[in-house]
């Protein structure tokens, strides 16, 4: 017991040095209450001796819980899911559990394969953040007894935890501010309605012009989100609007370009907000208003509530929590006005 | 041995269902060459008919391996790191390993408290992006057993696999395709020299300048490689060049920036190559010719060499691989031009 074997250390190591049973040291570390006090801080002298590291899982057992936790997204490439990942790694490095990064691809079979492996592995919980999970397969990861959160999606509470983002409040904010700065003729320039989180924003949108009596709203529907279809979208605007909600940065950067080509003055002439605070917002020739939302605080509350459920067991409630976005005051609408917040 | 239990089977489930003991269970799952060829049948049949997983660690042990690789890096909303993951990702699913995300946040505490993490769960190797990791810390990894393979950085292969870009090669094709689109006045937009990337970006450019008598080569370093300095360093550049390679894209995004308010026109007056091909590349109002890095094949090779050491053991011989960059043809430059490649 004098000096740490070259080798790493093993439980019959441990086992000799304390003069106790392999099964000794076994049950000091899985199940202490069966182990008299003094041979069991004997056995954890030698343990710290040897530096004996025990064997994957044990780690877990020996305090009573495994230590993975898995994270399923569609593409880790894409800004908004890379902060997601960010904040749930923080979160789960501070709580001494590992982060097992699935990458779905947004494909069904491939997300089920990650599921079967970290059944395989005992993973103590899964993270998802679904894109077109269905809901049936969600629920047979839960019936193989697997606690599940969900970020980015909000769910009753009834069915588990979810952390997710207020989009009808980041519609509402991003039109009241353009509202407050002067805007009447507001146009929102949406993805598909069949996209959740466009309805939400869209609806958002309409709350704020409905508690303006001079205020009008139209909505034009891009193909795409991109800055190719925004940009094509100003091109083709027949009357100008006096303010733009674009329910994406790409599409807000776009129609941006797209009116600056025309010899239209942002903000002046037309003031324009979009949503997310991506890169493309900070960076274009006219810097974005926009909605930034909380993204990393997804990823960190899910893997949070992850935790107490899996920790707390039957003290633990499900809860849904909703995020407040907050609006990014730039270039393209006028500065001065009083900027509302969430 | 009829119906599966509503909970998961224990070891001890198999046990009773085999008639064997707990450790002969054990041992045909972990040291099936203890026990007789009859026995062990059993013990299967009995495995499988009880749906039994064993424990975190255990599921590898019977294959002879564990399954978790780990992969540290310094900040997955970095656009680059999170080309790094999926490529690892994307390599580690198709070989049956999980990916372990370890986000360091280039912090060395960080890093060295994932690693004990790592070593704790018997992770079977690991991937590490350094930014600022100095070789001691690696090497101490590599002591307590670990296979490592390096991404990103380049590494002698007695030390151990890396794959990594070659970055003499991408400022070559950069300024070789200036100098082949007619530009003879080249400026290099480069970062600090002590950045390893720069230095060999900048080496790269000497090189293509060398094989072309009547070119110049000039240089400006800025403070920090951003849009904001780019856009400066073209606010006070007095005599223009006619070509200008900057070493990443948001310097070029920003000179192009700087350029176009002076009244300087791209391509015309001066030609413009970027770096990395990120999203600000394609997004702003000049759209940028780049030098586009494999980054993906970066974390994917590095993955498979890491699995080749742990698979192959005494047939693996430790490799150095360097991906070549390609270039990206954009509005910056002038088209029509013949281009280079790697």
């Amino acid at each position: 017991m004098d000096a740490v074997p070259a080798r790493p250390a093993r439980i019959q190591d441990v086992a000799a040095a304390a003069g106790v049973s392999v099964s000794t040291v076994s049950n000091v570390l899985n199940r202490p209450e069966r182990v008299n006090a003094r041979t069991a801080e004997r056995v954890r002298v030698a343990v710290a001796a040897l530096d004996y590291v025990p064997h994957p899982g044990a780690a877990g057992l020996r305090t009573g819980r495994a230590s993975a936790i898995g994270l399923v997204l569609p593409d880790v490439t894409n800004s908004f899911y890379a902060r997601i990942a960010r904040g749930a790694a923080d979160a789960a490095y501070d709580h001494g559990y590992s982060l097992v990064l699935c990458h779905s691809g947004d494909a069904p079979e491939r997300e089920q394969g990650y599921f079967s492996m970290l059944v395989e592995q005992r993973a103590v919980g899964v993270v998802v953040v679904p894109l077109s999970a269905d809901p049936g397969r969600l629920a047979r990861l839960r019936e193989r007894g697997i606690p599940l959160v969900l970020a980015d999606r909000a769910m009753p509470d009834r069915d588990g935890c979810s952390a997710s983002v207020d989009d009808i409040a980041g519609g509402r904010i991003a039109v009241q501010h353009l509202l407050d700065s002067g805007a009447r003729d507001i146009l929102v320039v949406n993805g598909e309605r069949g996209i959740r989180q466009c309805a939400d924003r869209y609806q958002g949108a309409r709350q704020a012009v409905r508690s303006r009596r001079e205020a009008r709203l139209g909505q034009v529907v891009a193909e795409e989100m991109t800055v190719a279809y925004g940009a094509e979208i100003a091109r083709g605007l027949e009357d100008l609007p006096d303010g733009v909600f674009c329910t994406n940065d790409f599409l807000a950067a776009g129609l941006c370009r797209g009116l600056t080509e025309r010899g239209v003055r942002i903000p002046e002439d037309v003031q324009v907000v979009g949503y997310g605070d991506l890169d493309i917002a900070s960076f274009g020739a006219t810097t974005l208003t926009t909605v930034r939302q909380p993204v990393e605080d997804l990823g960190r509350a899910a893997v949070e509530m992850l935790l107490d459920e899996i920790e707390a067991r039957a003290d633990h409630l499900h809860e849904t929590r909703v995020f407040a976005p907050g609006l990014v005051l730039r270039d393209s609408t006028r500065t001065g006005a009083p900027a509302s917040s969430a």
